[in-house]
């Protein structure tokens, strides 16, 4: 948030606690709840019982009175690249405010640890929030920014979202029998692709990459008809 | 499930709970259980404590002794079309077989009650499993198919997922102050466009929408790379 201090006025609207892989989740069952924990000029801060995308529902639809200039996701301390955007909370409220036609950024840095160095990415993270601020977004594209955890950042890529899958996702649990707790590794199946978000966080870059939220696959459509339908 | 039974061997891994608006969420703080719910020939059922990704995820490193032809999320209570498709648990489970190279399709019914009359998407659900199960679907695309409420249904129609945004999202709740349960409105902002999922299922048509797991803007990669980067 001291990162983004310089470039407007912050309401932050954040979950109450850790919500890490909420993916674009909603609380359906239950009702969501709110209430201001701080506020002094320029930061205005909120805390939800919901999800990330619940907070940003609950921001555009009953907290702000006008639409707000940009969303920020994160900093996560975690990786969000490759096919992890599924799974993000973080990239849930980016999703979120993109839908709504809101610029909308999310931030993570590839470190799990509680005493994670965010200090290297701030004069990134002030650049890019800067010139989206100045210039905006295309219509149904969002930002998936990736921080590599190095004190010696080498520069900004553009980047294509990594393929793979994940593998041993699960260890078994002492607790209880039949009773897992979620683990894994990536398999990236593009390990040489220097297009992909993983290569460039590999060798010390920022990596961001343009993110839609329309997914429908087009490229698909003509063959599906030949496939499914008696007229086409 | 029954209208499934005579393609193949059906094993189910299913929530324990309703799990409405999962999206691709992961259980990440508490661990996951499941146990053994019923078997007789031909079918086998699971229940687990997780999200529906998280079904997915034990299903494939866990229970099962192989790799799936097919994984099948749904028959949802309710419309999974339009943006809704990222706030799908349903999607969710279809999503994360396409991550994992599974030919994947979710089916959902635009008719939320209990008593929703799920039979006319009978032979229609045979009809596309059958095909994909026979000529598969290409890497990285999954389906998203949606049915219409009516006991006439027209035929299929290949789609485009719709744009739009939900409006007046919350409904004040009496129990707390600054309490809210989810409710809205869809706005179609592209409400005389053919070739949309909705306009299919206002029409009567089966809609199915491909849909890409790979959600890189990559149209947007150049002019990204003028504007954020130092050397392109």
């Amino acid at each position: 948030m001291k990162y983004l201090r310089p470039l407007g006025e912050i309401i932050a609207v954040a979950p109450d606690t850790a919500r890490s892989g909420s993916g674009c989740a909603l609380s359906v069952t239950l009702p969501v709840h709110y209430q201001l924990l701080h506020q002094e000029p320029g930061i205005t801060i909120y805390e939800c019982t919901g999800t990330p995308t619940d907070c940003i529902k609950l921001a555009r639809n009953v907290i702000l009175k006008g639409k707000p200039d940009l969303i920020v996701g994160g900093i996560n301390h975690g990786d969000n690249s490759a096919t992890n955007v599924h799974y993000s909370g973080t990239m849930g409220i980016v999703i979120e405010g993109c839908l709504n036609g809101i610029p909308s950024i999310g931030f993570s840095l590839c470190n799990h640890e509680p005493d994670a160095d965010f200090e290297p990415t701030c004069e990134y993270v002030r650049k890019i929030v800067g010139k989206i601020l100045e210039k905006g977004l295309p219509p149904l594209v969002c930002l998936n920014v990736n921080f590599p955890d190095t004190k010696e950042i080498k520069g900004i890529k553009i980047c294509e979202q990594t393929q793979g899958y994940w593998t041993q996702e699960w260890d078994a649990c002492t607790c209880r029998e039949n009773s897992y707790r979620l683990s894994g590794t990536f398999t990236n199946t593009q390990p040489n692709n220097k297009k992909n978000d993983r290569w460039a966080l590999s060798q010390g870059y920022v990596a961001i990459t343009p993110t839609k939220v329309d997914i429908t696959a087009y490229e698909c459509i003509d063959d599906l008809k030949n496939m499914l339908c008696d007229e086409s």
